[in-house]
């Protein structure tokens, strides 16, 4: 069973090979979209190729919607988008996939039913399919270079609907297992260094020796320590003195 | 000889399949970056199954650089982020690709030299790499199902790139070859549509009728018509009427 997540429909317009159908089926799955819609597909259907290269995401092929033609695939749609990677003579709006990614999370909050088509390999969908689209999506390729593939155009499509229905934060700090040090931590730490290195003679000249304690705690306070990273500067300063103090080298 | 655009340098870390280094020389070119390295590739250098897949961007495996380990990678380079799939017990800055992009712009405005590390086919980055990089991106697949290849992150990453440095506008409306209709083309086509549609009775029952007209206005309204649409449109009308009057059915 398909999930009961609200989501666009994918609609794949006469694909050519299966490998292609189950790398598409992968791509979607990536970004947890599961609705697949297969119009005439050219090999029929099932296709064992679409099934060996979908593994681990067979089960959308098997609940597949598979339509004759484009109008039935679309028969309880509201809203419907066209990929298409070159310029049509068709007035229509025309998305980037993020504006339309944002367009379509709208319309399927308000209860609208969404497809984006995708073409056939080779040549694209055709001005008559893209006729039944009420938008155009265009991805911003190179125009010296634009050779995405079936998969591939699905795989940008599930990735900005994805972002725009899980507000990813742009910047989180991973702890590991980590907790940051508190100030009363870099305190210690600085007064450990600052008293070894006063004995060890570092801070010459002594008119220099105020700067370049205050560059030393920049340093520290720029680097956000965690409290294992303070243990372990902790650890080299004691090692060193242990070291100096057994008097060999 | 690359382009002169400031980019990213993408590093292939390790990579198993030449196939896999071809295509994500394919997704790169696709979105206009053209600095590859590659380091201690497990097939060696040049490869023909990265040549022949790489077809129409071959350029890029010509002039990537060749790296035997990632330090070398890296000794031109300010700052380097690691892709990364699954969580690392590493204290790190974590991205979105959106996020990331954005700040890998913002350094190569400001002259910093910037990588992008992707790791091998199987494993992704070790640890050891991942501790030689500034911050981590982890792509917001389904959890259930996360299992992008090599050349689909190296797309996602060349896409959000691209998405940074070109402001794509959200939406646009593409008019091909027509010109919209000014409020003068619609108030004669609603005359024209009147006119006719009384005289044809079909404004009825008369107390109906105001009411009815203005459906029929804010119907053109809301579609927006271009001037080749209002063409279209009085002859149809045109013709009802000329059929009409030829008497025959």
């Amino acid at each position: 069973m398909p999930t009961d997540t609200p989501q666009p429909k994918f609609v794949l317009v006469r694909p050519q090979m299966g490998e292609n159908i189950g790398a598409a089926a992968r791509a979607m799955w990536n970004f947890g979209l599961d609705r697949m819609c297969v119009v005439a597909p050219r090999d029929g259907w099932p296709n064992p190729n679409a099934v060996a290269m979908a593994s681990g995401a067979g089960r959308l092929l098997d609940e597949a919607q598979l339509s004759p033609d484009l109008p039935a695939a679309l028969s309880d749609c509201t809203y419907v988008f066209a990929t298409t990677a070159r310029p049509r003579e068709l007035t229509k709006p025309v998305f980037s996939p993020e504006g339309a990614m944002k367009k379509a999370a709208q319309l399927i909050a308000n209860g609208e039913k969404v497809a984006v088509l995708f073409g056939p390999e080779r040549a694209g969908l055709e001005n008559d399919d893209v006729a039944r689209a009420n938008a155009i999506i265009t991805v911003p390729v190179n125009p010296a270079f634009a050779s995405l593939n079936l998969a591939q155009c699905v795989l940008l499509m599930g990735y900005e609907w994805r972002r725009q229905i899980e507000q990813v934060p742009e910047e989180v700090f991973e702890l590991g297992k980590a907790d940051w040090a508190t100030g009363q931590d870099v305190e210690a730490l600085v007064a450990h260094y600052e008293d070894r290195l006063t004995e060890a003679g570092f801070f010459f000249p002594p008119e220099k020796a105020e700067g370049m304690k205050t560059v030393f705690r920049n340093l520290w306070s720029r680097m956000r320590l965690t409290r294992a990273d303070v243990q372990l500067l902790h650890g080299v300063m004691r090692q060193m003195v242990r070291w100096k103090n057994s008097g060999t080298d």
